[in-house]
């Protein structure tokens, strides 16, 4: 007798699980949609070489490889691997791009939404398959391409029902500016960028042990400090608990930035950018969402301007994130391609909308289907299921899910089967009435039961 | 700089194919619905041990294996795999039933539409990724389940545009009948219907070889010979070929069969399943594609009862297959619980509907979209970017769906990138027209240009 469960941090999903799934990415899909993005799908298995070296060493250990085959396999080869699992899908979004440069449009927007694969230790929300929902768009330094961007991620979160969501953005050349500015050299971007990326996990006091431990000096992080003081996170964190539109903060938290960095070129650069996106997003759907962020820093090594990441109040993670990576898609081809995208994690929306009853509201209101069919059809009399099978097809084809009950002359049994599988109508068959065109229909909501015409069920049911 | 390609073997799929596999997918999973059936998915990754020994000696070697990872891999260790990736989905749904018994239905409708991996040798049309449709109904012995499965399947391929399927169908209590009557033994029943199941491909004497080849006896062969005569074979083949209604030819062959059997019980008991499918199928969608074929053996190890494939006359394999495997779920569980079920290959039905260009045909219908967008906006003056973005939120709230030239000032290329998405309208933007809140609509296909006021755009592109 084999195992029943499902590979370690991996889930099997019912159907209740499906269709709220499906109904989230469904939206999400719409939404990608309508803003003129186009689906692409990648194979989950990617040559080894095509993953290993994209996302830093701690990333390279969470990669699932896949063994050799055959002749290939041979235990001396330093590399028993040649395949892996998807690890993201920005990598093979890079490598679709080089391969079909010359078949893509010019401004080539694309959205994808496939699990990817990581051998993490499996935590509560925390698995080792899971999917990204992302959307880019390959081709154009424009700020425009960002705006949109937000637009789309804050449309699908309205859509779904969130009304609290926090889109902080930041631009990895104010981030660069300010360690110019404090003179970090520049080989340790990258470590003092993921520290400051801590600041609201382990507070100001955490990031500067940290700091201190990577060599950088006491003086240059109490400069740091003076970019990110606490009163400005502390009002920026009210911001995001009492939902208040932003765009005023964004001006006041810019003005003063802009002051700063009065002599140096790259993080003025950033300053512009993210006035830009600003002023482009002003007046639409995004603006009462926006909040600029200067500490948010992100992880990825490969963002190269603005950075973004959504948050609501009562998840301690992200919803999703972002940003500008021009330098990506030169790792593959002859060309440097400008790009910008975002990425939803959808487990993490499914987790927000189930805990605050979203799903429970929607199949209320009739929007989420939570059964398997419309009715469910029986007979009492064996001699009738051919019957069964002919009604049901009348009625799929106006539109009916329609289930039914496999075996005859057990009349009790269909009401606790439908009861089971939740379906609202029971429609039994029995000789006598059957003989004169009438079934037997029970509302089983209700609990009524009434003898119609074999034409009136449809009406009745769709009531 | 990293290699472009996809691995060996698989694919990617870009946005005109993705557009295509959704609507097959979609239509699939609508008619699943209709029949009551639920969806489930399971991970790509399963325990080694879930896989192993299920798929018999070949099916094992296609297996693809993921390496152990940090500790747990030892060089020693006869097995450096621990999971693997989804051969089918029998297998994972065996498991899933077999560990949530008690939380599923009685009767448990689900269908599965997701990849599986096989490490076959890439071929035309074999690929190393591809798509399973699953259905698959649990719990019940009734010949009503076989009826409504082929009946959802001719529902699928008729709704998908197919009116020349046959559905083959023979049952393994027949087969198994006609072996005991010519004294095969027990322990050759799967060597000899793996032979009898390339009767199409390499002919009855090639058939005669093979069995010689496995130590059957000369007068055994003949006597088999004689349940699969050429002639009736041949007779078979013209009715797939000039897709005749089948009903009687069903009958007529079956009454002949019949009375071979009339001492052997186990080939009854087939006769009778047959019969009963026929008869319940009579004046549905299946009956004029339904075919019933004694030599059709299936490879699969597992099934019971009735088996199906699903041809059509200008592709060499099968568009799907199944049958009824009530042995299977016991592997997994203390239960043995009766289940039937049928798996489309979504790739076969997109080879023949894209030879066939039943794609096209769908497109020219307003049926499947072919492009990315239904306007796309630009601007001629870099001050009108925002008010691109106001009218795109405008048109999408309208249900249409809405690209943004990303670049302003370049008034000759939004046209050019127009033609390369495919979008049927540009609207242009400049300054002294819309100052009267006027924009420029241009119709792609006809050249046609024109301005109209910013209310006038919904109506001149739905129309």
């Amino acid at each position: 007798m084999s195992k029943t469960q499902p590979a370690r941090g991996m889930r099997d999903f019912l159907p209740e699980d499906v269709r709220k799934r499906n109904y989230v990415v469904g939206i999400i899909k719409e939404v990608y949609e309508s803003y003129g993005f186009e689906p692409l799908e990648t194979p989950a298995v990617e040559n080894l070489e095509t993953l290993v070296g994209k996302y830093g060493e701690e990333g390279n250990q969470l990669i699932f490889k896949i063994l050799k085959r055959g002749e290939k396999l041979d235990l001396n080869d330093k590399e028993l691997a040649d395949l892996a699992l998807r690890y993201d899908l920005t990598v093979p979004l890079a490598r679709v791009v080089a391969q079909h440069r010359n078949d893509l449009p010019r401004f080539f927007k694309r959205y994808q939404i496939q699990p990817v694969w990581r051998a993490d230790r499996p935590a509560r929300g925390r698995f080792r398959e899971f999917y990204q929902c992302d959307v880019d768009q390959i081709g154009s330094t424009s700020m425009l391409v960002e705006a949109e961007l937000c637009s789309a991620v804050s449309e699908i979160l309205t859509r779904l029902g969130f009304d609290d969501f926090v889109v902080k953005f930041n631009n990895r050349k104010i981030l660069e500016g300010m360690l110019e500015l404090v003179n970090i050299p520049k080989e340790k971007y990258a470590d003092v960028l993921v520290s400051i990326d801590k600041l609201d996990k382990i507070g100001i006091d955490g990031v500067y042990e940290e700091l201190i431990s990577r060599g950088i000096q006491d003086n240059q992080i109490n400069l740091l400090e003076s970019f990110f003081n606490p009163e400005w996170k502390s009002s920026l964190k009210s911001k995001i608990a009492k939902k208040v539109a932003n765009p005023k903060f964004n001006s006041l938290a810019l003005a003063s930035l802009s002051n700063i960095f009065k002599d140096n070129i790259i993080g003025s650069e950033g300053i512009e950018e993210v006035k830009k996106i600003v002023s482009l997003t002003l007046n639409t759907v995004v603006s009462s969402h926006l909040l600029f962020d200067n500490t948010l820093a992100r992880g990825l090594s490969y963002y190269t301007g603005a950075i973004f990441e959504i948050n609501v109040p009562d998840l301690a993670g992200s919803l999703g994130g972002g940003g500008r990576y021009d330098g990506l898609i030169g790792m593959f081809g002859k060309e440097q391609i400008p790009a910008c995208g975002f990425s939803l994690g959808l487990e993490r929306i499914l987790v927000v909308m189930e805990e605050r009853g979203m799903f429970q509201k929607l199949i209320d209101e009739g929007k989420l289907n939570s059964n398997s069919a419309d009715v469910l059809i029986a007979c009492f009399d064996e001699s009738l299921i051919t019957d069964c099978l002919k009604l049901a097809e009348e009625l799929r084809r106006q539109d009916l899910r329609v289930a039914i009950y496999p075996e005859a002359k057990q009349s009790g049994k269909p009401y606790k089967y439908a009861e089971q599988i939740g379906v609202p109508f029971v429609c039994l068959l029995r000789d006598a009435e059957f003989a004169e065109n009438k079934v037997t229909l029970k509302n089983m909501r209700t609990g009524e039961q009434e003898i119609i015409s074999r034409e009136g069920v449809l009406m009745r049911i769709k009531l």
